[in-house]
C-alpha cells in the first residue's frame, strides 16, 4: 500500500522533516495540482510563489522556506524527490510474456534468463540476449548484435546487425539502432554508397529515445557511453563518440567521427559538426551551431556557438541592428557636415 | 461517377461562377498542370501570373481577375477547393479487414464496432477501442490504453500505455505516443531515469505526424488540444500542454512543462524552451527559438525569437555587419584626426 | 580470402604505388586505428599529421607525401579507398528468408523473381514489387505502390499506398513514405484536412535514412529524383521535388512545393521554405534557413541563408555586437561634446 508518513520518507531520501513527521503521504503530485496527501518538490525557483498556496501535505525543498505544506529539507530536491516517486510508483511493469511463440528467434541465438519476447519480435542469427531483457512487439534484433542484460527496447525498435546494445539499456519505440551512417563518395557526380563495416556500441545504462537514430561506423565504430541519455529525434552520425554520462536533449544531430567527452549536456535542436572535439563537462545551449572544438567546461550557446557569457548579451542585440545602423548613418553625416 | 458542373460545384462551396456554370469538371489539379476538365485554385499569390497560361476549365479564386478559366469565385479558395478535394475523392479508403486473427488482442481489451485491426497488431491488457477505428500492421497500443471512436493509427505507430487518444484522432506511421519523458535526476554525475507517472492525453481531430514523439508527464499529463495538428518528426516535451486547434509543422520542438494556448501556428524547426507560456493565436515562425513568454496574438521570429516587424529587418542586417564594424572604426580614425 | 598486394589494389582503383607495391594488404582502417596489413586513406587535410604515426602498411591520398606508411596515390582517394571497401567486405549480406509464411502477401500483388520477404511483412493489394527484393520484417507496403528491382526495405519501413520506389533503392529502418502532408484548410479556426491525391515517387538509386519522412504531395507528386540520398529524419513536404544526385544531411526539412535542382548539397539541419526555388549544384550549409530562391551554383550558409563569404564573417561578428554597441554610443558622445 502507498502510504509512509513524511518523517519515513524524511529517513529515506536522508533529509529532515521541517513541519509534522507524522503527515501521511500516498502519492506524488506537482506543486500546480497537489493535494492532501501528496508530496511535491520545488526543483525550478520559478516556482517558488506556489509554496504559498500548493495544497500539498509536504513538499521537498533545498532549504527552509516559507510553505503551507510541510517540508522534507534535502540537500538535492530534485534527486530526493525522484526516489520517492521510484519508491512509491516504481518504474514500468512490463508485460510478462515470456517468449512468445509468434516472436521468430533464430536457432543460432541466445536468450537468457527470464525475457519477456513478445509477439512478431524478431531474433536473427547469432544475436545474444543477456537475461532480463523485454523486448515489445516489432522489435527487430539484427545478425550477430548482443543485447546485456535487463535490456528493454519498446514496440518497433531496430537494431541492425553486429551491433553492442550494453546492460540496462533501454530503448524506445520506432528508435533506429546501427544503420549505414550518411557516407557516400562522389565520383563524376553520382554518390557511390561506402559500405559500413564499423558498427554502433552502446555502454551500459544508455537510453535512447523514442525515433533517435545512432548511425554505425564507417569504419571505426559509432560509441555512447555509459550512462548516457539521449532524447527523441536525436542523430548520431557514424564514428561519432559520445563520452558517459553525458545529456543529449530531443533533436540534437551531431555529425560523424566527433568526439564528446564525458559528462556533456547538449541542448535541444543543437547540432555538431563532424571531426570536432568536445570536452569534458562541456554545456552547449539549445539549438547552438558547434562548429569548432570546445575545451573543456566550456559553455557555449547560439549559431553559431561562442561563449555563453557573451552570446547572452550578443545574440539579444541582434534586434538592435537597425538601429546601429541608422546611428552610425547619422555620425557618417554629422562628421561629414563638420 | 466524378463529373460535375460548374454550377453545381459553386452551389456546393456556396461560390459564385464568373465564365460558364455548364463547364464540365471532372477532377482538380494545380494551375501549372491543368487540363481541361479540371479545377484548380489560387490561394498564394505568387500563383497570379498563372492565371492567364493554365489550361484548366474552372479556377477557384477570391474575387474577379483576368484569366483563361472560368472563375468559382469564393470568400476563401482554398478551403472550397478542399471541399472539392473532398466532394471529388474523399479521404483515403482504409483496407477492409475485419479484426485479423493475426492480431494479437488481449482478452481484457474491449474493442468497439466495425474496427479493422490488421495483421501484426498488438492490443494490449484493459485498452478500450472505440467504433469504426482502423488500425494498420505493426501498431502498438499499451496496458490501459484508449483510442476513441474513428481512431486511425498508421503503420508501426506506437502507443505506450495509458494514454488517450481522442475521438477522430489520426497518428501516421512511426510515430510514437507516450513515451517516457526526457527526465533524469542527476546525482553525483549519475542520470537516474524518473518514472513518468504522467500520460499522454490527445483531444479530440488530432493529427499527429509520422515519426513524431509525444512524451508521456513526469507527473502531469501531456496534453494536446482538440484539433491540434502535428507534423512530422515533431517532438513534445513531457508535461507540456498545447491548446486546441494549433498548427505544429514538421520538426518543431517544444521541450517540457511548456504551455501553448490555443489557435496558435509554429512553424517548421522552431524550438521552444520548457517551463514557458505561450498565449493564444500566437504564430512563431520557421526556426525560430523562443526563450521567453509571449503574449496573446503575438507574432515571433527570429532565434532568439523577437517580434516579427523588427525580426524581418534585424536578422537580414547580420549581412551587413562586416561593413557597420569598418564604418564604426573609419568614424573612430575619423574622430581621433580631428 | 581478404588478401592483395598494394599493387593489385592500386590497378583496381587505377592508381599508382609510391614505396612497396608487394606489401600485403588484408583489411581497411583509419589511419588512428590502423595495424599492419590494413590500408588507410587521407581525404581530410586535418588529418595529415596521422601519416607520420601511423601504423597502416598502405594509405591511399591524391598525391605524393612523406609517411610511414606505403603510399596508394590516387585521383580521388576517397573514392579510390571506397572501391576497395567494396572489394574487401561487399556491401551488407541480407539474411536470405526467402518468401516468408508468416509475411502477409495480397494476393492481388505481384512479387518479382528472387525476393527476400521477412517476417511480419505486408504487402497490400495490388502492390508491385520487382526481382531481388528485400524486404525485413515489419515493412509495410501499401496498396497501389511499386518497389523497383533490386529495392531493400529495413525493419519497419513504411511505404503507404500508391508511391512508386524506382529501382536499387534503399529505405531504412522506420522511415515513412508517402505519408499524409501536413496540408489542413483552415476554416473559423477549424483545420479540415485535406485529402492528398498526389503521392511519392523515388527514383532510381534513391536511398531514405532512418526514420525519414517523405510527405506525399496534395495535388501534385512529391519527387525524389536519381540518386539522390536522404539522411536520417530528414523531412520533405509535399510537392516538393528533389533533383537528382543531391545530398540531404540528416535532420533537414524542407518544406512543401519547394524545388531543388541537380547535384545540391544540403548541411544537417538545414530548412528550406516551401513555394521557393533552388537552382542545379547549389550548397546550402548546415543548419541555414532558405527563405529565398537560390540561382544554380550557389553556396549559402546561415539562418537567415546569404553567399557563404559573406557569411563566414558576418555571423561571427555577431559576437562583437555589444563592443559595437559601445563604440557607436561612444563616437556619439564625442560627437556631442565637440
Amino acid at each position: 500500500m502507498n502510504r509512509w508518513t513524511l518523517g519515513q520518507l524524511a529517513e529515506y531520501v536522508k533529509g529532515s522533516v521541517h513541519g509534522d513527521p507524522s503527515a501521511i503521504i500516498e502519492s506524488v503530485a506537482t506543486l500546480e495540482n497537489a493535494q492532501a496527501g501528496d508530496i511535491s518538490f520545488l526543483a525550478n525557483k520559478k516556482y517558488t510563489n506556489l509554496l504559498s498556496t500548493t495544497k500539498a501535505t509536504a513538499v521537498v525543498v533545498a532549504k527552509e522556506i516559507k510553505s503551507t505544506a510541510n517540508l522534507l529539507i534535502a540537500a538535492d530536491p530534485y534527486f530526493a524527490f525522484t526516489q520517492i516517486i521510484i519508491l512509491m510508483n516504481g518504474h514500468r511493469r512490463h508485460p510478462q510474456t515470456g517468449v512468445s511463440e509468434k516472436a521468430v528467434i533464430s536457432s543460432s541465438a541466445s536468450v537468457g534468463k527470464n525475457c519477456q519476447i513478445a509477439d512478431f519480435v524478431t531474433i536473427s542469427d547469432n544475436v545474444s540476449l543477456g537475461d532480463n531483457c523485454v523486448l515489445y512487439p516489432g522489435v527487430f534484433i539484427g545478425a550477430d548484435s548482443k543485447v546485456g542484460d535487463n535490456g528493454i527496447l519498446y514496440p518497433n525498435a531496430v537494431v541492425y546487425d553486429k551491433c553492442t546494445i550494453g546492460k540496462n539499456c533501454i530503448i524506445h519505440a520506432n528508435a533506429t539502432i546501427g544503420e549505414d551512417g550518411f557516407g557516400f563518395a562522389t565520383y563524376k557526380g553520382v554518390h557511390h554508397k561506402i559500405p559500413h563495416i564499423g558498427s554502433a556500441i552502446l555502454g551500459d545504462d544508455v537510453e535512447i529515445g523514442a525515433n533517435a537514430c545512432i548511425e554505425r561506423g564507417t569504419i571505426d565504430d559509432t560509441v555512447i557511453g555509459q550512462g548516457t541519455k539521449v532524447g527523441d529525434s536525436v542523430v548520431i552520425g557514424h564514428g561519432t563518440r559520445i563520452g558517459r554520462y553525458c545529456l543529449l536533449v530531443p533533436q540534437v544531430g551531431i555529425a560523424g567521427s566527433a568526439t564528446l567527452g564525458d559528462y556533456c549536456a547538449v541542448g535541444g535542436q543543437a547540432g555538431i559538426v563532424g571531426h570536432i572535439k568536445i570536452g569534458n563537462q562541456v554545456q552547449i545551449g539549445a539549438k547552438a551551431a558547434v562548429i569548432n572544438d570546445i575545451a573543456d567546461g566550456q559553455i557555449v550557446v547560439g549559431s553559431p556557438a561562442i561563449d555563453a557569457n557573451k552570446a547572452k548579451r550578443a545574440y539579444s542585440l541582434i534586434e538592435y541592428l537597425p538601429e546601429m545602423r541608422k546611428k552610425i548613418k547619422d555620425l557618417e553625416k554629422r562628421l561629414d557636415s563638420k
